[in-house]
């Protein structure tokens, strides 16, 4: 994606500096890019949601667990950092996917070459995070297409957090089919949850649509049920952090109540993920560990002066406390279909098998 | 309702005055009280929400009216006045009711005495408010005592936005029978949702529940579907703006989506209500005009800095727009139930008319 007329990536290796990143803490408010040149910068950067999305942390960790095997290439080190990095964010599945993947690179090779190895892997889990979000975007763009030819109209798609290049290494999940059909002519419009607490929607994918040049719209997140009700919302798409085997889906809090919405009027709602978003060895959404994050989140809120600056604000009565689930699980019932580097399948086991017949259910 | 142990309603007669309303943009940072001295101050205070909330703007708005009267009793002001207020909110059917009341009372009244006419009807519409709130108390406590019974442990309670003795002229619709409980020492609990764009959950109800010593815990609004498919939440009671004759509910944007989530997880879903906010005339929710407000609600917040001087932050993408609708329509078939000043019953036109046969469906 390009900012600026520049071409970024979320996630870029620096060689012997380690790795740089955008902090998305910052956005839209400032772009600031970091160089990360640990596995505990790795992580700190992950737990403050520096970066975020669940593929883009998966490829962050991986670039992680690299540089701690340039300053120690030992067995214990190696499950030291991986379990280290694997806590930053309990409910996201690719950070343990590509944890593993580092690890399972590096386990049988002399200690002298894990360094090298961990990082050719890294580099491999960012590319092919890319190329798979480039394929999820062809794919759902077939939907997009079809859609637009049966509405004759201009479409409205809404979306709910930000799935899009900022949550990838590339192109983003649930964006990725949006900015090929912006870009092939389809006229569209996003309407974009605001996505609160942290509010990924009006930050992130506003920011990011908006250097695209995609018309789109930010609405409270309480807005989408008035209107998909009105006929205004054609589709809804979303990313995912987890979708288990029964094709529950594990996204950020307020997926489920936009889902409930879209089948009560009609609406399809669609998942975007790549294939390592799948946790295979999980059942149900029931059995998705949902991340508690700070009361401080829904009690305070930053955002730009009119001087410039950036200021927070606490919005709540003093004294009163908060809750911060961070996601919540879309049963699979919810879901009209799941847009994979593969194709796209019916939100179940079957459907999901039907594209990815041999993926393995052993233990990470 | 008491606040440092004074005990205020949210509007109060002050004779040659005008009348007295606590300004409830400043809240929770800020308590602050203003005298409106005329129809134009008491239609500034509605459009601008210094002043809210359905029955409450009935009050305020019937206040308005009289005070026009003491400066030109003429029907054309009579006239032009009852329509200047009818606009300031266009969901809300208690300003409608209210100030036909008014007109009503003084319509065929020699001029030198409608002043004082109406100003009576307004004291009157403000006291049977208040005590349709109390009686809407006691019957939802009803409720809450059989749950409280069923449930042999502390009670989860949601609510939406702000329904409490802010949005009335005391006790509440939704909070009545939740202060009511919490005083007979029935263990309970409330989540706060937030309600953006306005916050009036984290700002007003957190301020209410915390001013009368209910816990309670503040929610982005996302949140209430994943507490509810937890188990979490063993009821939702909310106000209304408008209810129609066959039982669909105006309420603050994002009701409809908690409303469908509490459907699908079997929790009880009540609307409170005193009978004026009914609109017998209308036939179902989609004939209800919905409110689009400034999209600077949702692009900016205003809260409390570090230092306690007030601030406001934008926070969404520069550039990006936003479009704000202020309520939406709960269909009747997801309301278990209406809680009125003369009892429950069921969200139709049957269970309204059993409690108000001889409602009257004449046109305003």
């Amino acid at each position: 994606m390009k900012i600026n007329g520049k071409h970024y990536r979320s996630v870029w290796p620096l060689g012997e500096d380690g790795f740089g990143i955008i902090d998305q803490t910052k956005l839209p408010h400032e772009f600031v890019t970091l160089t990360l040149k640990s596995a505990d910068d790795a992580g700190h950067a992950i737990s403050a949601m520096q970066t975020r999305g669940a593929p883009l942390i998966g490829a962050v960790a991986a670039y992680g667990l690299a540089l701690a095997l340039r300053a120690d290439p030992s067995d214990d080190n190696l499950t030291r950092t991986h379990d280290l990095l694997a806590k930053t964010r309990p409910t996201a599945i690719n950070l343990r996917w590509a944890l593993k993947r580092v690890a399972d690179a590096v386990r049988n090779q002399p200690h002298d070459r894990r360094a090298t190895l961990a990082w050719k892997e890294a580099v491999a889990i960012a590319d092919e995070d890319a190329a798979m979000c480039e394929s999820i975007g062809r794919h759902g763009l077939v939907l997009i297409r079809d859609l637009a030819k049966a509405k004759k109209r201009k479409l409205n798609i809404l979306t709910h957090c930000n799935a899009g290049w900022l949550a990838t290494v590339d192109w983003g999940t649930a964006l990725a089919p949006i900015y090929m059909a912006h870009d092939e002519g389809i006229a569209l419009h996003v309407w974009v949850d605001e996505t609160r607490p942290r509010n990924q929607g009006a930050a992130l994918t506003a920011f990011e649509l908006g250097a695209h040049g995609v018309p789109h719209t930010v609405i409270a997140d309480n807005a989408g049920g008035h209107y998909m009700q009105a006929g205004e919302v054609d589709m809804c798409i979303v990313g995912t952090d987890r979708v288990t085997a029964n094709g529950d889906v594990a996204n950020k809090i307020g997926t489920y109540l936009k889902a409930l919405a879209a089948k009560d009027n009609g609406v399809p709602f669609y998942v975007a993920l790549p294939s390592s978003t799948i946790d295979w060895m999980l059942k149900s959404g029931r059995d998705i560990p949902i991340e508690e994050r700070s009361a401080d989140e829904v009690l305070k809120m930053t955002g730009r002066t009119a001087q410039g600056t950036l200021a927070t604000v606490e919005i709540a009565a003093p004294g009163s406390a908060a809750a911060n689930p961070g996601f919540d699980i879309t049963p699979a019932r919810l879901v009209t279909g799941f847009v994979t580097e593969r194709g796209i399948c019916a939100a179940n086991e079957e459907g999901l098998r039907s594209l990815f017949p041999h993926a393995s259910t052993s233990s990470a």
